[in-house]
């Protein structure tokens, strides 16, 4: 890696165009993460807040006939996370495209920084409601002899099929948070 | 900040004392920062592998009678990660350690980027394992009338308490990987 001269603070100092290029393609990368990790946020609260049952034969063994997601605490800590996590993401978004196209050049650095930080942070959050979301949709699939909790899932067959898709969002913009600190370090082991 | 010339690949460009004990500051916080985190792990993993509560009066209603992590797959997941984690962290003390004594310091930026990687997806591993005992331990307590679970901690008391207390080491973990994160981040924009 070559560079033209010593390091000023925080600004790009990589004359090569090689370098120049790379830059860009990192930063078009994050950009292009960033909004597949707010989509992903959206649609798995947007499902997960839309979802209704309402069991028209039921037996007297169940004791709720209708199905929503803030049936369980879990459901709801679950939206709660992916509202704040979609709303940094769409609000990190004008930082990404600044970087993009470098209109704040010489805070590049530390408007990275504070991203890495940032997207850490919302990693360690989504990831809990996700995982917390996760275990409630295992059990009401498979139940737990052991504790007598009985699996819901075979009477609220629809609720149980839109919870779990709700969670595939959830996961792939985990993978694009990775992949976007990921970027972001090597971005700034660059600058 | 000042620096004596221009970066070369990886290498410490530093030379005012005041950067060289900033750099060292750093190194010593991520090395007692990941000491903490794996001892919050190895504390969490041998709390909940260790529980095991047997009741001897107990009515029909529940149909265990012995309590182990093991009797819910989520408590063997949340175990699972404290031990991969437990494992990283310990394994990664080894190039902690090189940084603060500069053993390698041709290679000290690469190895920072590394560990922020893998940092990051134990991070994100390691919340996965907890939010999900947490989203169980929370049902156990309080249990969910709309889907007939009902809290087994009434019962389990001791095996409740036990696993609860497990969750916390877990948090602490939590915390410290998150400035861990931070930490190597800031480092490495400053190489």
């Amino acid at each position: 890696m070559m560079k033209s001269g010593p390091a000023e603070g925080g600004q790009l100092t990589q004359d090569d165009p090689r370098d120049h290029k790379a830059n860009w393609g990192i930063s078009i990368s994050d950009l292009v993460m960033r909004a597949f990790a707010a989509l992903g946020t959206l649609t798995s609260a947007v499902v997960m807040g839309t979802t209704d049952q309402t069991l028209q034969n039921v037996g007297q063994f169940f004791l709720f006939r209708r199905a929503r997601y803030n049936d369980l605490p879990t459901f709801t800590f679950f939206l709660t996370t992916n509202a704040i996590v979609c709303c940094y993401l769409t609000l990190s978004l004008g930082l990404s495209i600044s970087q993009v196209i470098r209109i704040i050049r010489s805070t590049v650095k530390i408007t990275r920084i504070i991203l890495v930080i940032l997207d850490t942070v919302m990693l360690a959050l989504f990831m809990a409601g996700a995982s917390a979301a996760t275990a409630i949709v295992y059990l009401a699939h498979k139940g737990n002899a052991k504790a007598n909790w009985l699996p819901i899932c075979q009477q609220y067959n629809s609720f149980c099929e839109r919870i779990s898709g709700s969670l595939v969002g959830s996961y792939f913009a985990t993978i694009a948070l990775v992949i976007l600190i990921t970027l972001s370090t090597i971005a700034i082991s660059r600058c």
